[in-house]
């Protein structure tokens, strides 16, 4: 039985996988096409925002001394000089004893430096309004420059565009946003017990579920997924395999078999490519301890657990980080979970919203289990150099 | 001034949404393009999970009775009977005395009731297997049938399928999966001062940012977007996108104008159809006050503020749980926030991972700004029955 000759910690194998991770090209796509994508370099403002002086209310701009001693008791009377106009430049210019009667967004004329609220003005007649309370300059007013100014990195490349970023960028005229090409995973399933989703399994055989899991993961997270089936374990069936996935993606995800031989020979093929180079075989981490990676030339060939509850988590602990934010949030555990110290453990966890805090609940089950892996919502991570985590902890949840 | 003449609560404005939110039909998608998708129906297994007992360890297959005293000093010395083969049936059937090699994943042969992992066990020639631990009947094996049984419900309807519950499909050998079809959205910007994106406004002029951040989110949640431009604030102009727009769509999303001239504009558009029934008109949130929706025969339109952080957050709360699980999770609130009681707030706020607990932080900023929106990762509601939320309170999130 082949030993695992060099087991890392989870930060050696991240950093190492990171070092090695194959640099993305960069696309322009349009802003309809921009979410979730990632911004291939900052977005610097080339322009002003807002362009013009906007009033965020509706109501009367004025002259902030007019209004200062303005109350129910004691109101000011403006003449009203005029009214401001979506989309348009003003015509008025107000003068000390004047309003005019501006919408929300709508642009301050010239002499006002401030924005009354319409609930707290009367108009009496065609000409003149009351106002009944002081409103200080620049108050429901966004000056000229305040959002960004020109020149401002209003988003640092590396960001994985969400709607509110889009916004930003919409806002500021941005039609052909940079963003880093999605990378090509070719999926490679193994073992000879293994047949293909679409086929009935005969005695001792099972579906390949790898493929479909680890697929979908990586196509969520935004790569372009290939997939090559199901190889049986057999050293050149294997070897053109990858030769024909390395040919096609930046980096190729093999996960199987999940019997020892199994990964000797996934192993022993990686290997046998001239320019190959083991990273690591082995990582101190539960589930995933088989866990491997080959650089052949400039690509990456990762080795992930058999079965498929395992290999979904590796890909979620270790390839989620570097090709997209993954989401997560805080909940309070509710059972005691045990762990080894001298390695990181996972564990799946379910969410509960039932009370009035989110709660996390393990998910327990035998290893081999499939239906285990869709009950739960997350997972948390339990650090190599804690022996586990309490009841009532509040731990840290990585979506799935 | 138009008032809002019935302010419902949220509850009551969801709940009427709910009720009237357009009925998707249901399509047949391959496994591949499953993620992401709503299940239809819930999955019924077709057959048994595993279809037989297999071993979660390498090892070798015994009878339990045969290890039960077993030990590092006085262990049990087996026979060696043969070895299981990935993928087939076992042709070895065990007799007390006797085992088999068996690797992860493979079938236990006929008489074997448990599996004693390769580390507690050592092989003395060809022919003899020496086992130093005892291993219960059933330790380290998967029944048949354990992961679930035929007429199962594996996945219930409704379900938003991740790569997890692909992978549970997978197993079963589902490979067309019946999900909702998308539901069609048009999106339509009104404004006298919005232009389109790719223009150069005037002064007074800002361009159109909501379509953008609407459309992107709407996207992000699966459904199909159709954008229908800015639209001037013209009853004709807006009657004739709104009948384009219904025609291509299961539901508009109307935005803006900001001031309320605009809005009583879009709302007298929309209640000139024959066929049209007001929902409601103003709802008791912050931000969101003037939300309306309009039904206008099936189909459905919902009218958002016209400043982008507040549609995108009224969207988000009112549409987002129709279409969407979203994600959150729980922070603790950095700071106190002020609510006012009678009314649903909702704050911005971003997340700081820098210590050992999740942290909320309150995104202040003046509500005309468009970059506050992509500062926050999330908002927290703050219910109407509560007149604040205080520093240090654990508070769920949801992510934008």
């Amino acid at each position: 039985m082949a030993e695992f000759f060099n087991v890392l910690s989870l930060d050696e194998a991240s950093r190492i996988l990171k070092e090695n991770w194959p640099q993305p090209a960069m696309e322009l796509v349009g802003l309809k096409e921009a979410v979730g994508r990632t911004l291939a370099a900052g977005a610097i403002a080339r322009e002003e925002l807002p362009p013009f002086q906007r009033s965020t209310v509706d109501g009367y701009a004025v002259l902030a001394a007019d209004v200062a001693g303005a109350s129910e008791t004691i109101p000011a009377f403006l003449d009203l000089a005029g009214e401001v106009m979506m989309g348009c430049e003003p015509d008025i210019e107000l003068t000390t004893g004047q309003c005019a009667w501006i919408p929300t967004g709508g642009m301050l004329p010239r002499g006002a430096d401030t924005v009354v609220m319409v609930e707290y003005t009367e108009k009496l007649g065609p000409d003149t309004v009351l106002i009944t309370r002081p409103t200080a300059a620049g108050e429901n007013v966004i000056r000229k420059g305040e959002d960004c100014r020109i020149g401002e990195e209003v988003l640092p490349g590396g960001r994985h565009l969400r709607p509110q970023d889009i916004g930003v960028l919409a806002a500021l005229g941005m039609t052909e946003i940079p963003v880093f090409s999605s990378l090509r995973f070719g999926v490679i399933s193994t073992g000879d017990e293994v047949v293909e989703v679409d086929a009935q399994p005969q005695i001792g055989q099972v579906r390949d579920v790898n493929s479909y899991v680890l697929g979908a993961a990586l196509g969520r997270w935004g790569a372009k997924v290939r997939y090559y089936g199901v190889i049986v374990d057999d050293f050149s069936r294997l070897q053109d395999a990858i030769k024909t996935a390395l040919a096609e993606n930046d980096c190729v995800i093999i996960s199987g078999g999940s019997s020892v031989g199994a990964r000797d020979l996934s192993l022993a093929a990686l290997l046998s490519f001239p320019d190959s180079q083991l990273l690591f075989h082995g990582i101190s981490i539960k589930p995933g301890k088989p866990t491997l990676a080959v650089k052949i030339g400039s690509q990456l060939v990762i080795g992930l657990p058999g079965h498929p509850v395992s290999a979904l988590m590796v890909l979620q602990i270790l390839v989620g980080p570097l090709i997209a934010d993954r989401d997560k949030g805080a909940a309070v555990l509710t059972d005691n979970v045990a762990s080894q110290a001298g390695r990181d453990d996972f564990v799946r966890v379910r969410l509960d919203n039932s009370g009035d805090i989110l709660k996390a609940v393990p998910v327990h089950g035998k290893s081999g289990l499939i239906r285990v892996m869709s009950e739960a919502h997350g997972f948390i991570h339990i650090p190599s150099h804690k022996q586990g985590l309490y009841k009532g902890e509040t731990v840290t949840v990585h979506l799935f």
